[in-house]
């Protein structure tokens, strides 16, 4: 695309939203009008995913059916796991979770029974169990149990990823984690669930679509790549060092800066605190420290903040998750808010279908093959 | 979105392309430069797949060796036949290539060896065979070899779905259907492609994408439900009276009109001529003249001309093609498009990344759970 046109869409408004407002607004971000640092200390992802998708928070009744409703929902048909178990060791997460994501839809279709917050709710409790299913058994040869006591979310996922119940702290920084990486107005991924949901197609195709979105390095895998870069420095002034090079070298660093939030991503302060938290709490603060100064040395040489991608690689990592496992976390998060944009595409739907400026050869007659060289 | 807004980027230009111009030289489509006329006399699809992923014409030994690269990709991976063996004969076909495409973006995934041209051969060379070894394995419980010696990918469709050689009139139909299919600018779910491109996400993770959007009823849907109405009438009159019918009460007639075109999609024309070559010479021409007048019908009542999607559905029908397999057919030859598009993307990428104007509440403060009622 041209320099004229090249934008990515970038500062264009495509259409109105009632989910998140980014920017516009006290701290920067609010879902449904609730203050996400409001919302990190005092609620819980289950509470979050229900707000985005049914439009208010639950009663205490709701939230608990609701709770309820997303254990059961864990189980994995066995179809699906000779799926799961055909895709090889070394395939990436995220495609494991896009190929899981469409095959559930050959399993379980859309129809007027199953409806896209059914499907959402599906997902949602079973994206962990899909993901940690592959897993295990390509690396322990094991096939787990899929099911848990575990009642929310967060903690699902870290007893499959452990095999053993998580601990209190772990599993609430998880669950502030997802309640951050939930809802994100029109980024690509879910730029790219309405493109497809404004065809008509299933929430299967779009959730896939989505996905595959977030798989990408600008976008979801950067917290990948943060957690890479950081792990390459064993001490403060190792990074202090890296980063000249690396700056002075132009490459391109993840985690900073941001297409909407010019002041500073108001999600980060929160997941630094968790970050800063878990590592006192693990005695391991080098992550941390070694983050910070990143941090530093970002603002001063290019004045440029961390966004949630930065330190939510220090916080998952000690909460051990496998690097790996970042971007499908994001997933488990994310899967609410593409569902609630689906239904808010469908509740008003135009096709969406822009135009682009032709810009190839002009006319020309057709050349019969035997005259080409 | 809001009425001002919900335009579904209608008319809107996002950017720049060199691929096929639309409404804006010659007869209204060409493919870089070349008249949609010309190609679908002239050409065979092969030429105008070559022609869209590499940006110009083949020499006769280029095309050569093109055909044979894509004959030699028609196996499918054990994996991938156990993966498709999974999926049930209930299955809309558009979910199983959509979970095949992704299941074998983990099989054979993108690296430096394995770019898009060659996924994007592999993919165009294997979607029949996906397709066809799914539905032959449940409907006749049988494990079909998916090579063949046909050197066209219309010809190998058809060898596998009739397990017999095709005769050469309905080889040439779908070859002349698969290049009118092959492209068309930043249509839905070649946008969905771009979008997911502009992450720097996988092949497999765009195309998948693009598949799903085009199963939507809006989009590649349209040929079938077509195919729905024109087999409803057994005579003329039954069409016109059905018709009047439908337009009474303002049921959405599908395959009539177009976002882009204003005065007539110039595909259609190519493929009302094929849709009633075959008529005449299978002598079975009711589809053809029900046909024909649902088109005056339209154009009396309503003022609205064909679309491509339109004439497809009869001439499908001629080639003994299901009607659950029009939009798969669509697949495979738009993925020549698609591939082209994730290409020029990646050439000058950025973020594609809009903007919603937020509707909803009014910043509001966080209510604790035993408060809510």
């Amino acid at each position: 695309m041209s320099e004229r046109n090249n934008s990515g869409l970038a500062g264009v408004v495509v259409g109105q939203s009632a989910i998140a407002s980014v920017e516009s607004s006290g701290n920067g971000l609010s879902y449904r009008g609730y203050d996400i640092l409001e919302l990190a200390e005092q609620a819980n992802f289950e509470e979050i995913a229900y707000l985005l998708i049914h439009g208010r928070l639950p009663t205490e009744v709701e939230l608990r059916d609701y709770q309820s409703d997303l254990m059961r929902h864990r189980n994995l048909p066995e179809a699906l796991k000779t799926v799961l178990e055909q895709l090889p060791p070394e395939t990436q997460p995220m495609d494991v979770l896009r190929t899981g994501c469409s095959a559930l839809g050959c399993l379980e279709p859309e129809s007027d029974q199953r409806t896209v917050t059914s499907i959402a709710d599906r997902l949602l409790a079973s994206f962990a169990s899909m993901l940690l299913y592959w897993h295990h058994f390509h690396v322990n040869g094991q096939r787990i149990e899929t099911m848990s006591d575990e009642t929310s979310v967060a903690g699902h996922f870290l007893s499959l990823l452990k095999q053993e119940t998580p601990d209190e702290l772990t599993r609430r920084a998880m669950d502030v984690s997802l309640i951050l990486y939930a809802e994100h107005e029109l980024n690509a991924s879910t730029f790219a669930a309405r493109v497809v949901a404004s065809t008509l197609s299933d929430t299967y195709s779009a959730m896939t679509a989505a996905i595959g979105a977030l798989r990408g390095p600008l976008h979801g895998g950067a917290n990948e790549a943060a957690m890479d870069m950081i792990a390459r420095y064993a001490t403060v002034e190792d990074a202090e060092r890296g980063m000249h090079e690396a700056l002075s070298n132009k490459q391109l660093i993840m985690g900073f800066g941001h297409r909407v939030y010019k002041q500073g991503d108001p999600r980060s302060p929160i997941i630094k605190a968790w970050s800063n938290k878990l590592a006192v709490a693990t005695n391991k603060t080098r992550l941390f420290e070694v983050s910070e100064r990143i941090e530093q040395v970002m603002m001063r040489e290019k004045g440029l903040f961390p966004n949630l991608d930065f330190y939510s690689a220090s916080t998952y990592h000690s909460c051990g998750i496998p690097t790996a496992f970042f971007t499908p976390l994001f997933v488990i998060a994310r899967c609410t808010g593409w569902a609630a944009h689906i239904i808010e595409q469908r509740e008003n739907n135009k096709l969406i279908r822009p135009l682009a400026e032709y810009t190839g050869p002009t006319p020309r007659s057709y050349i019969p093959i035997e005259r080409r060289h």
